[in-house]
């Protein structure tokens, strides 16, 4: 759920933390205009609360169902998606030239995370489109751009992404499906994904499936693999849909969570296909979404912790149990020292990880449209590096953290119908989807430590060093503080670098052992970082929210940075036990 | 799930950490014989993995129903009840004056533990007659006591604890429920009562009801609340379930998890019942048997932690993904230096986890039944001590431990017929009941931290101090470098410890914003002394398994015994933030 302070937190980190005011300075957003930002969160909001939020525990409970070999969505959810579409909501970042709307990333993500907030389960459809219309962009060619994109871009149709196949999940390389060339330049594709999202459903009139699959004289392993589109319903000559294509959902998946997002058995039994981008190269142009799809999913670890928060602060508002010392009387929860401890936590997390899911965002926006070379290099290399800890470290928090609001409301918490018990069987699929975060956190270590020599993270933790340098000559005794927790916490997240770096960040036994603690430093660092940097920018621009930001930082720099450098005891940990002795502890 | 090496880890814990064999030699248990530790965990191994681990899924799918005014267990259910009741596992740490076998509660524990982990639903069933045995066996009238008594330890009637109502939760001392005097020495209960397991059942042909309720005269809260026993159906001359009372369930609650354990809504509707003890001191009648049902609950989450590992590492094994450097052809994931990570973790957990557990109950069975005095309150002080830790870090670790179950499975842990799914659900409400984990750590710090004026805690870190110098002293590296971990860590604890009795540990507010923090500490300590404990016992007694003790212990001491510094700056956090300034933050 999300309430007003929701709002409120969304547009304190837009304006404080991010700065999107200096893209209409700066950035090659030179038409975007900074008071579009909180009417553009305002009207989200009241999409999320007024249309989303209302389905989502009858979403769960009724979930969507497989009728007759087709999907139903659950009840109100296509009315729901036609207000989503109408609003123009699924083309706010995409070009102006296939009818979007050409605004920001950063703009556009905190949209999907309070529309995800609301209704993790509806977020999923145009998510997935998402990916598609990138690949689309980026790998189709003039006539397939032309004919699917405008559709896609407004919503009319939506996009899915078919990868996943049973003996083939994190090895993408190992899949099957075959794709035979029928000699009129489309292709019969042949074979069956699993968990595939919103796979099948009832909310428009066509689905644009991207389907990777080899090509019959393809090598093995992941330099095979080719990316094909194949529409459910094949376009007449008007472009409209008209004959079915071969590519059905054939079974719905019983999962834990998410139970309104129909995750789809697909069968693909010759369908007709067109190839996107090069023979062999379809890896690479999964790759090219890769980023914002991670980062999409990022974000839902904030949503459903801003989710579980709402809740749980709003169940100890109302539930009243104990007393207070000294008063007469039941007291709220809230008034506890042990659930404001819960509480804060739960905010100030949500915070920290929506932060660095925003910064994540903003730097691609650079990387992508920045003119100035050596700010486009130092911008790729922020999301590159941000990309990962975006991913996992949110969606951990999201899970601990819906978890903690599970636990604020005690026993009503683990009841089937409180929204808290939903939130934490919904959140859990993040950590795993769009790469494990086992998977991120080797990506960190393993791709990310080494770019460019070691000189991207190096680069960002002398901006870090710069910023904790700043706090401490701050007026303000917090953001002092604050700044000498965060300056010693940096000091260790470099030795853990460099030990990582000397112990073979190729994927080296010993690294990989420690990349988890590795990234979870890192996210505790960042996180608070760009925190107390958008504490001490809304203290200078004299803001309302500059105490709230303040505090919250002073909070994690004792709860948080605190663990640092311990966890570099967890990141060296691989030279400890030798990969034998391990095998032997697990057998 | 348990299987073979579950048992052999149970009986190496009890071997070498809890020293069951001391019993034998030293304590009130003259005639338990040692040899008889291997043959019962053995064959409770087998009532667990051949009885009740197959009724889990199908448990979790069907659940309890409420037909017709009477609860129906799951399918199987009843069979297995039959089986566990036969078996004698329901008697065996009671007093063989009520046809109990007279073993100690460290053997009894660890055989419910095994019960839990093949299927918590199931376990909670014998789990609330434990607690309405022991109400009876200190407070029950001589005839109460041989009336119900043995039909209870047999396990031929089962009894609940009716305490929860709507008002009342956490704050047992709101409830409303009234107890009439009828004029014949019985009274007439009337209220409803929420929360209650196993509260109706066809699994035996009684229940005894065990209700708080107010007398007509009772002073409000806590001081006003009397204890009485109500039967399912009163018995006839012949001590025979005969009329039926006015005491029904009249509603199951929907609940996330452990499904095939019926949460009823009960009605006292006049239902006749006696008074068990004095009048207004029920409340303390219920304290009296509240260590054992807390330790009961912090064995749930040592379980679900054991049952979480064992799904994850058999699929670890199985599951085919990714290669090794250097390797052609897919890995079995366990191979994974992350994945390996996660295994490692929750298998370390477990055992720490289990090594407080089992010194819990050590502690309890040498209070309850020394001759010696000194022994008596040391144990006394320990059981005290390590009931609100066993409790609550052994929960928090069963649903953390769950959470890395499920990651480990990746995809296939998200669906919903997924055991490693199940865990995740049913092992969530172990930290809410019972006295939420909240309330534990307030425990620890409000009233176990000042007893004895604070010689209790100061004589046990005394202990693991001992033990860390004797670990430094130790011949083998391995545990050198633990005995210096442990040490340096037991500094911090101590620290911790005068911080919180500075700040006023009687329940001020300063002081309960780091309880929870200062619990986590302990736990961390507490489990690692143990374990190397018992690795260095283990290496002395030549025992297989002193390896594995030992590294484990290692691996702990580096990747949790690391944070503890860290967490200091947690327990003092409470005076940072005002109270009023926290009220802020969450408005």
């Amino acid at each position: 759920m999300i309430t007003a302070k929701t709002l409120e937190d969304v547009i304190s980190t837009l304006s404080h933390v991010t700065r999107i005011d200096e893209f209409s300075a700066t950035s090659s957003f030179p038409e975007f205009d900074q008071e579009l930002v909180r009417p553009i969160i305002e009207e989200a909001g009241r999409l999320a609360s007024e249309v989303l939020a209302p389905l989502n525990r009858t979403g769960d409970e009724h979930g969507a169902k497989l009728v007759d070999g087709d999907v139903i969505a659950a009840p109100g959810f296509k009315e729901a998606y036609d207000a989503f579409r109408e609003g123009g909501w699924m083309s706010l970042a995409f070009p102006e030239e296939y009818s979007g709307q050409g605004l920001p990333q950063t703009m556009a993500l905190p949209v999907m995370e309070l529309i995800q907030a609301a209704n993790m389960s509806f977020s999923l459809c145009p998510m997935l489109s998402f990916g598609a219309i990138e690949a689309l962009m980026a790998h189709g060619t003039d006539e397939q751009k032309t004919t699917y994109l405008p559709k896609l871009v407004s919503g009319e149709w939506t996009g899915t992404m078919n990868l996943t196949e049973p003996q083939a999940g994190s090895d993408v390389g190992a899949l099957k499906t075959k794709a035979e060339p029928i000699g009129d330049g489309s292709y019969a594709i042949t074979g069956q994904k699993i968990f595939i999202t919103w796979g099948d459903h009832d909310l428009t009139d066509n689905i644009i499936h991207l389907v990777l699959a080899r090509l019959p004289d393809a090598p093995a392993g992941s330099k095979g693999i080719s990316l094909f589109l194949c529409p459910k319903f094949l376009l007449d000559d008007a472009g409209e849909p008209g004959e079915r294509n071969g590519a059905r959902c054939i079974g719905l998946e019983q999962k834990m969570g998410i139970h309104a997002s129909p995750t789809c058995v697909m069968e693909f039994d010759g369908a007709k296909g067109w190839m996107i981008g090069e023979p062999n190269k379809g890896l690479a142009a999964m790759f090219t979404m890769m980023n914002s799809a991670r980062l999409q999913v990022g974000i839902q670890g904030v949503a459903q912790s801003e989710a579980a928060y709402q809740a749980a602060r709003q169940y100890a508002d109302e539930r009243l149990q104990g007393r207070r010392p000294g008063e007469a009387g039941a007291a709220a929860i809230v008034r506890h020292a042990d659930v404001q401890n819960m509480l804060l936590n739960m905010r100030a997390k949500t915070l920290t990880a929506r932060a660095i899911c925003y910064e994540c965002a903003r730097a691609g926006d650079v990387a992508h449209t920045s003119n100035d070379d050596a700010a486009k290099t130092q911008a790729k290399w922020r999301e590159e590096i941000l990309t990962p800890i975006a991913k996992a470290w949110s969606t951990d928090i999201g899970v601990e953290m819906a978890s903690l609001g599970v636990q604020v409301h005690g026993g009503m918490g683990f009841m089937g119908e409180t929204l808290a018990a939903q939130i934490y069987r919904d959140a859990r699929i993040a950590p795993i989807y769009e790469g494990t975060n086992g998977i991120q956190a080797m990506d960190l270590v393993s791709r990310k430590l080494p770019m460019a020599g070691g000189k991207a993270i190096a680069s960002m933790l002398d901006e870090y060093i710069r910023t904790a340098e700043e706090l401490k000559a701050s007026a303000d005794d917090s953001l002092k503080h604050v700044g000498k927790k965060l300056g010693a916490a940096i000091g260790i997240l470099r030795q853990a670098s460099d030990w990582l770096s000397a112990n073979g960040p190729d994927g080296a036994d010993a690294s990989m052992f420690g990349a988890t603690a590795y990234l979870d430093m890192f996210g505790k660092v960042a996180g608070v970082h760009y925190l107390a940097r958008g504490a001490m920018h809304a203290q200078s621009a004299g803001s309302n929210s500059a105490g709230e930001l303040t505090d919250l930082a002073l909070f994690l720099s004792e709860f948080d940075l605190s663990l640092v450098e311990g966890l570099l005891d967890r990141v060296r940990l691989g030279e400890t036990l030798s990969y034998n002795r391990r095998m032997e502890l697990l057998s």
